[in-house]
């Protein structure tokens, strides 16, 4: 079993070139809930919702987000009245949130709403928040404290960024299994999501971080920095708020403690060099994932370098 | 200001003809909410909602429910999802039940909730829930106790009916508005409404069969029952199970000690005849609306006889 490390739409990408890779029921995939947020009443949870439609083939593509070719007529409904609009829900992705706010409502956890909900898609891989409880991802800015989709999506990650906090992390758990997933996988991968708001809030979560400082499988992380820049999206701008430098030196302080391989991009190539250790290693690779080829290419690479046994095994049933 | 008190498709019909006849600000109309349901979820006033799609002019004159044009992906999607879908949520209807569900879950009370969505409307007229409490009008048949819904929507309204009872009733009160509404009405008007489940609600909530009996205005219902059968839907099967004759004596019957004149039917003629007394009239017109010229002459009809003064004062200025 391999265990994914996930966020963002980079993550989503890297997931759907692992499912093109190898047999989905291999793939135990724990996904940031740090930008869960309160939507019409809803309880929206769109890293996981990603990954799920990531998982069932109907993640748009050219969005990135929600599902191939919803229609946003409830949406449209709730600007006439007034509501608020900047964050897109379409009326398929609706029928998740409100089947997701009902579960909640009767008292079952976000795992086991995941569960049921990913069990309807027909879905085989695992997917399991990285905790049952609530985290908000904060970011501080000149225009005060926002929550991530209020940074991210409503005010197009524009705002310089102060600082970022993940609001309530210290007081929570591991969701049921995320633990047992890191100890018993033969390989983790951490996607090339965000390490600030994808990453960072599932390794605030108490026990996770020493879990993967102390799985005996080894840990690779796809980097979501080229150069000094991050492929996609606000990583640059929060890494530096951060105090991370915006490099693969930075992803690789991210994750310090218990990274055991970093695989970059070509143009990397001299920096990554310089951060090869004798315990920490830097792969170069394209990493870029802009064709479907790509995304199995990048994940081929991941799982090459982490568990090759997998990928040999594999190689001619998937694709 | 003339009050309605109305509940169901024959009701919805009659306020369409009265929007048509006087100015909707002279409206405030007072809707049954036993049908009131959980749907996903979300908190769903069938009456209340066809009050504000036919005063908003978006009720779907085809379907006679939810918005006209409505297309129906979420459903869809909750359908694939394995949910229920025996009851109809049009994308666009979507968008009411949610603000509605939210805001209760804020604390408004389903009286400001409605007065809030008919201002995002833009609605004029007032459209009062008959209480604020929850009445669940309850089916017995031999299949077991139905929710009105589960009767009427899920089951075709094929079930024999035992019983109806309106439970929670006796604990509730009248919305704020309701008794005051009728008590200082020029005119109260009863739509062509299922006696038994649509203004049976209405007369449970305690009080309001008093204030009828007591307002000086006069007060005149359409009947919803042609010789012995209803003009559509189930109304003859629970007015005989409710005890009730079905026909114009026995919606009499039903509105006994409040109502002063029933307009009937003119192929009910001699029965109005016997039932006409020097306290009660009946007037015999033609009560079917069929077209949408019908609803606002069976408006025009109850209003002439009800208050002849507010159709002269608005017959050159509405149409």
């Amino acid at each position: 079993m391999i265990c994914v490390l996930t966020g963002g739409t980079g993550g989503a990408k890297f997931v759907d070139g692992l499912r093109r890779v190898i047999p989905a029921e291999e793939l135990t995939i724990i996904v940031n809930t740090g930008d869960d947020d309160d939507w019409w009443g809803l309880y929206i949870s769109p890293d996981i919702d990603s990954i799920i439609y990531v998982l069932a083939g109907i993640l748009s593509g050219e969005r990135g987000w929600g599902v191939r070719g919803d229609t946003f007529h409830c949406l449209r409904a709730m600007k006439d009245l007034g509501e608020p609009t900047w964050f897109s829900v379409g009326d398929r992705d609706l029928a998740v949130h409100l089947m997701r706010t009902k579960l909640l409502s009767q008292g079952c956890t976000l795992s086991e709403v995941t569960r049921i909900i990913a069990e309807r898609f027909g879905l085989s891989s695992r997917i399991l928040p990285m905790s049952d409880q609530r985290v908000q991802t904060r970011i501080d800015t000149p225009a005060g404290e926002l929550s991530f989709e209020e940074y991210f999506v409503k005010r197009w990650f524009q705002d310089p960024v102060n600082s970022v906090r993940f609001a309530g992390a210290s007081e929570t758990v591991p969701a049921p299994g995320v633990l047992d997933t890191i100890a018993s996988a033969q390989a983790v991968l951490i996607a090339p999501s965000n390490p600030v708001t994808s990453i960072g809030p599932i390794l605030a979560v108490p026990g996770i971080r020493e879990a993967l400082a102390q799985t005996k499988a080894p840990v690779v992380a796809v980097s979501p920095i080229i150069g000094s820049a991050a492929v996609s999206g606000p990583a640059a701008t929060l890494m530096a708020a951060h105090g991370l430098e915006v490099s693969i030196r930075g992803v690789a302080a991210a994750y310090q403690g218990f990274l055991d391989m970093l695989v970059a991009h070509t143009s990397d190539a001299a920096v990554a060099e310089a951060l090869t250790t004798t315990r920490f290693q830097v792969h170069c690779a394209n990493i870029l994932m802009e064709t479907q080829q790509d995304r199995s290419q990048v994940a081929r690479t991941a799982l090459s370098l982490a568990c090759p046994q997998i990928v040999t095994a594999y190689a001619a049933e998937v694709e």
